[in-house]
């Protein structure tokens, strides 16, 4: 083997995989990480938790250390090192030394870009504000802290209502700061669709968030010891300190200055072998673009997986083996104090804007069994193909729940990935036990319902077609009394399921039943039977529960 | 449509599922249900837990009653009703009413058999104690139930390990009750492998009870207010009670004397429809064959997952609808204590026994970041093909371990359902964050583990060959000191992995050199190096955590 020179920028998720990857392809490889901020390997995802509390030692932040790298795998790792530029010409990147501001030069065989993503920061007046952070490296993390111990903090406002917005939400909860979040969509969460937020908000709430949708920020001011974060609607939030958390964006401006050729969002382009436009530059990680699974168009997927996998790929094919990185589908998964909130493929809004004619079924199963304690719940939803030559094919999925609702995604991933169609969901043999699912899991029973619509079996119409109900249809409610009696909707015939066989004298022929049940599954039941017996009918989705959520 | 008489035999999992599913697809038809216990749609599987106390109150142990079957689907229910022959050429089930003991007959257009499975009894003297007792209806948990209240049982004698004699025990401990559990092969829960099972036979141990491996029971007998339990080697354990559960067999008695064609082990043989060797007669559930999907042969998987999606395809078929059923692959989930043990298609025997080629990885993974609190561990075997066409392909898999068990085996059967090879396994898009997962999935670094071995990148050896060891090959642990101190094998050359690179001169090379560390991790990372520095080596698969606890 060849003593390569292989230079990576940027020792994290991406980098420091290729780096251990290629020292186990090629003990004799000289292997340079270099890397800005002061530590590698870390652990991006965990760095709210120290935040939080929920870690709290700071050992436990990094995995590797440049020490670790040495004895581990001999490879020399510079921390405090800033690739400035790359003269692809001479194969060299230009460093500057962040600690004597020297610079240097680092010559390179191959060289794998995994600077990652930035966070986005408008140009809002006061946005520089010492009391203002951002979230991405261990150093702002021990920044954030280190304030709030300073200042005591008491309250705080995050701007943004995504991953890490909602992430710092929760642990800045838990260290007892009050919190108000500001979220410019009208839904936190954008990654689900605008009839699941709902449980997001509510769980927000519920734990105390001062919650502000459709609120545009114009500006931060400093006054009397906080920083006053402006709305453009006039409100004002004063806080101890305030968390940026609008989003990221593809760190590629070396990329950029070096020429290579650049993708969405000035994301670097590579090819499936993850090679840039020039073919001794491999880019990795959150500023590449990538292939999206589920559409085959570019995407931007900022995530660890991914991360991961593409430095292992990158490694690879420097050394010869020509695996390849087929694309990502977004699965993601975030836990919100005492929720889960899920999701993988394609959202409604995603799936419109490419054209897909596609339709979803929702349900709530438990998480299990329900005569064995401890069943939780959980919200799915599932889209599909609803025409063409993939009809019924699973493009997205979505859950908001407690147990068992990271298993379920997982397994949707999986089938997403198998390019499964809805009649596979059903056939899916999946392990059961009372304690941990049903004889049905919550995954065939997806199956079954999309089945039934593509069967023609029923028909279905969403609580948003279903509350502006037109002129020739009528909502019929199929739930018992006690039911009821906790809340429904005016309006509604009211015939328990169990007595609608005798009671159908009751009902219209001349107008559309909306029939709606608690989740969905006795409506179903119900429309069976009416368009049967010769009435026309269609299933609300998702069921009362459905709605009372969003009406929360 | 028609009014047809559709007659079921059994009225739980199959059988239930068909009734609900038929009166869906067919308002006017007319349905009856025969049932020889007194109970419908029962929780077959919560039945452990009603005798363990967990599930107290006994209204939960059915799902769905005759009432209310009358009322929601309008289904003619009859339970102590025994179907006792069926006469094909009339269309007419014999039927024996066990309350007054009457006969009557009752035609049907079409027939669908669920009669499930019954607890395999040998002829052994005393068997016939009232004092032993087999699981199967709510009847037989209410007989042991109140045994142990009347007889106030301070011991029991388990016969059988698997997945009942399991559940069973645990659920006898909880009552406090002292358990022997008495288990002819040598190890307990057969669908895992040998090398798994210690993990089970610890947790057994760990818990109070008393295991008994390749232990065979000759009978026995009554003495003292006991039942004496007797071994073929002359043991004996005197108990309160004893409850066996030796396995089950098909109930087809039945369809045997009506002549329809029969299968493996005396099952019925239907086709993909569900219908058997009589077009007006389907049979679903424990009592048919079905083609395993990894082996496409015949084989008997007594589950309620497929009973459940059988019923509903009878159903299907019955009303016109040509759904098919492609086969069951064995995925299974048991509690036991804090332990999780769950496998889906094929252990190590079954594949030798279909003569397939094929190797496995053992790993060790978290079940989320370590970083993040609570991770708990698990042992993941994945069995791959390791030649011929479809080398690569995922054949089964076995979990044993706490959290996120069941969420990997689901996984991985979804991923043996659309016969998914190792490197698809490294590119599943699966959800993570801390408090879930780790950024490479336990399934993600199956697929590593296997890419490497099939890649000729590491050879694998297991402890069977490690602690079997040739005259030319010599053992290396790579762990530290501090690991080394808390248990290691002797006569191992001990060289921490990260001296190794520094210390490669203490290796002989004229042996081979059988690597290992805690899990199977480090000691790979050592074979990359030791082979590509001359040296022949091969990585002992699982580690020594692996041998540990089959070791204990
Ligand atoms: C707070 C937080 C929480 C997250 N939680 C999750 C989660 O739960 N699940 C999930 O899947 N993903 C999560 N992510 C995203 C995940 O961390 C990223 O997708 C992943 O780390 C991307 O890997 P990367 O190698 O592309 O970039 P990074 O891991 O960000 O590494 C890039 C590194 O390159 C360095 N660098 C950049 N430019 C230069 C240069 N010119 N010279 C030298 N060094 C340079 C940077 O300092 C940085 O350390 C989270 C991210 C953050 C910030
Ligand atoms: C204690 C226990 C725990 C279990 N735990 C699990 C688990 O955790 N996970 C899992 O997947 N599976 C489990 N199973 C297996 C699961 O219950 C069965 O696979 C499933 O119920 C099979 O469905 P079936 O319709 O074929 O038979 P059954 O559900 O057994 O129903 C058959 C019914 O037919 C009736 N019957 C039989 N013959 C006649 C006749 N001639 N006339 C009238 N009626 C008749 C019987 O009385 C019985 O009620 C468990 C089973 C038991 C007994
Ligand atoms: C720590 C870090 C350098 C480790 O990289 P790594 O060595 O590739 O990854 P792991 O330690 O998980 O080991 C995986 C390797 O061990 C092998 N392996 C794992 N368990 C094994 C076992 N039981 N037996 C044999 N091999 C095993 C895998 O096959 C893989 O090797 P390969 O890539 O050559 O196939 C890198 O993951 C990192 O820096 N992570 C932190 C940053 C980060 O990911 N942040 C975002 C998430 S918070
Ligand atoms: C109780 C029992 C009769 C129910 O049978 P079932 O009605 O087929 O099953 P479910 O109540 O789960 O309902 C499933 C049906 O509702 C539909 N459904 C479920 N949730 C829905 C929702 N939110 N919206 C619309 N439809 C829904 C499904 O599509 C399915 O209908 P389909 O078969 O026509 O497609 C049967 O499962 C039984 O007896 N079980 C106990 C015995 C047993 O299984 N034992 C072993 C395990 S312990």
């Amino acid at each position: 083997m060849s003593e390569k020179k292989i230079v990576i920028i940027g020792g994290v998720a991406g980098g420091a995989t290729a780096a251990a990857r290629l020292r186990r392809l090629d003990e004799r490889a000289h292997i340079v990480i270099l890397e800005r901020s002061g530590y590698v390997s870390y652990a991006n995802c965990g760095l709210p938790y120290y935040v939080g509390g929920t870690i709290t030692d700071r050992s436990k932040l990094t995995l590797q250390t440049p020490e670790s790298f040495r004895a581990r795998f001999n490879i020399d790792v510079h921390v405090h090192q800033e690739a400035v530029s790359i003269d692809r010409a001479q194969q060299v990147v230009h460093v500057r030394n962040l600690e004597d501001k020297s610079t240097y030069d680092e010559p390179y065989d191959e060289l794998i870009l995994s600077p990652g993503a930035r966070a986005v920061v408008p140009p809002l007046p006061g946005v520089d504000s010492e009391r203002l952070f951002t979230l991405r490296t261990v150093e702002d993390t021990f920044a954030i802290h280190d304030f709030i111990e300073r200042a005591q903090a008491k309250r705080a406002t995050v701007v943004g209502a995504g991953f890490i917005g909602l992430e710092m939400t929760e642990n800045l909860c838990e260290r007892g700061i009050d919190v108000t979040l500001v979220q410019r969509d009208p839904q936190a969460m954008l990654p689900i669709d605008a009839d699941m937020a709902p449980f997001v908000h509510n769980e927000l709430r519920r734990n105390g968030v001062e919650l502000h949708l459709n609120a545009t920020v114009t500006g931060f001011v400093e006054k009397d010891d906080a920083l006053v974060t402006q709305l453009a609607d006039g409100q004002k939030f004063a806080a101890d300190l305030v968390i940026l958390a609008i989003g990221v964006t593809p760190d590629s401006t070396l990329a950029k200055d070096a020429g290579l050729e650049l993708g969405l969002r000035g994301s670097i382009r590579v090819d499936e072998h993850l090679r840039t436009s020039d073919s001794h530059i491999f880019a990795v990680g959150d500023a590449i673009e990538v292939r999206h699974v589920v559409t085959g168009r570019p995407a931007l997927i900022a995530l660890a997986g991914p991360a991961n996998k593409q430095g292992r790929i990158a490694a690879d094919n420097i050394c010869g083996r020509k695996t390849t990185f087929t694309g990502s589908q977004g699965s993601s998964v975030l836990k919100l104090f005492d929720l889960t909130i899920t999701s993988t493929g394609l959202n409604a809004r995603q799936a419109a804007q490419v054209g897909i004619d596609f339709d979803a079924v929702v349900l709530s199963p438990a998480s299990h069994a329900t005569y064995y304690p401890g069943a939780g719940s959980m919200t799915l939803k599932v889209l599909f193909e609803r025409s063409g030559e993939r009809r019924g094919r699973i493009i997205g999925a979505q859950i908001v729940g407690t147990d068992g609702a990271d298993k379920r995604i997982d397994v949707l991933a999986t089938a997403i990935r198998a390019q499964m169609g809805a009649s596979d969901l059903t056939e899916l043999d999946l392990a059961y036990a009372p304690p941990y699912s049903s004889a049905k899991d919550p995954v065939n029973m997806a199956g079954y319902l999309i089945e039934n619509i593509l069967d023609g079996l029923v028909k279905q119409v969403s609580w948003g077609e279903a509350t502006n109900l037109p002129e020739d249809a009528v909502l019929v409610d199929v739930r018992t009394p006690g039911e009821v009696a906790r809340g429904g909707i005016e309006g509604s015939l009211r015939i328990p399921l169990d007595e609608l066989r005798d009671r159908t004298g009751e009902l219209p022929r001349d107008k559309t039943l909306y029939v709606h049940c608690q989740s969905g599954l006795r409506s179903y039941v119900a429309c069976r039977m009416l368009s049967q017996l010769g009435f026309s009918c269609a299933n609300v989705a998702g069921g009362y529960g459905f709605y009372a959520a969003s009406a929360l």
